[in-house]
């Protein structure tokens, strides 16, 4: 741990080198190691009735975890998601993008849990909660 | 619960205009009530290191469950999924499909809850195990 | 829900009634909605090793969510947990009560959802945390 | 992994030791590994409503998880619980046991993944579906 944590802008060219599919975007790194990732809203993410689909959800989720646990922890790219659980809680808003706040609750030697909060971009309430471990190869 | 129970191709139409972008297949509607879906696996699937997103399998959890529901309560839109959790067990191949066997632990009239394993197509031993929960419409 | 809200000592009466043999008290009800539940720690609460069993924190964590529920909706005995889900972070210190803080993510019709952080008792770190589900009688 | 996979009697006697105050028995070890794990169930188990509380069966999966990775590895105190989940399906009987059935879905060096099938003793259908995470010492 003794390496420099990586700025924003490391973390996103790591992000787009190591999920190069992905459309989640690094938004913010906060000083108490939080971090904010988002996702758009349109017609892919979207199912008849005008819900955000649950996978882009659970995308956004463990894309989130993961680079909260890279900002302390440095840049790791072996570091595997081994558990994940989401509570959908509300109906996302079809016109505008899902943004998550994760947080980490345990960065350990092998292990590292954290808790994500999923909103429509602007509101209070939350749309869906998550947690997750990842587990953090040993001779990092 | 007295429609007919639908079949593999209505279901089949049915994933279509209801997630149009997802990549997923049904492959087996089993007399015991148990499902098969499968995903393909390509460069779109993978991330460095050559094993398979952590997003797809979670993709293809929440299908499996969506079709199980629907197989045996007939083609309801507004099922939603309330809850899932996924334990990622062991590397997927990058050379083949992953494979989705779902089966519902219990199907009540406002929840359905159902467990999936994920499987490297051909192989014996799970690379995922997940359980969900869906909420089902009252008046359907 | 046009029930006024129970007050802490009604909350206490109806534990003790309906979990005759729970060691948990109810420490405060918050204005906010979260409310702190705490459990003794002694010989009966330890494993060897002098960390506390997870069963004991699992307790806690179910109790602290029926009884956020029931301070929100009035004293409805027959909520059933459907689901829950922990996270055991760190060793409990075996000479210092657990205590959980839960608060409410979302209090719908028939599914309430919370997440409990538990502590040894004057710690800032979690030991663990929770998430659960509760299914709420319709016809309440 | 050389040690010798444990007797039931061995297993029986070190639950004795570890968990002084459970009422879990093991009832069978069997030969691909899943274990039987049952808890009487009477007064100090039920709620009001003659429902068998969730802590009794939470307690029951800790367990039946716990015995289940100790006759593969061998005796080995320190494995703790990092992760459970569980979803309540039925309302258990009042007036017969609850009776726990374990096996491995993974059983690698530093985690341990198992699910949990409980039923009311001599019933067909699961109350209550159970998966976990245990952290196994490196240096066992």
């Amino acid at each position: 741990m003794t390496e420099p944590r990586p700025t924003l802008a490391q973390l996103t060219d790591f992000l787009r080198t190591e999920f190069p599919q992905t459309r989640c975007t690094l938004e913010e790194l906060d000083g108490d190691g939080s971090v904010v990732v988002a996702h758009p809203v349109g017609e892919a993410e979207l199912r008849p009735g005008g819900t955000v689909s649950g996978p882009v959800m659970m995308t956004l989720a463990d894309v989130a975890l993961y680079v909260a646990i890279l900002a302390q922890i440095g840049i790791v790219p072996l570091a595997v998601t081994t558990h994940l659980s989401i509570n959908f809680l509300r109906k996302p808003r079809a016109d505008r993008r899902v943004v998550a706040r994760c947080r980490l609750l345990k960065l350990g030697r092998a292990l590292a849990v954290g808790e994500v909060y999923i909103y429509s971009e602007g509101e209070d309430v939350p749309v869906a909660h998550a947690t997750g471990t990842y587990s953090i190869p040993r001779d990092r």
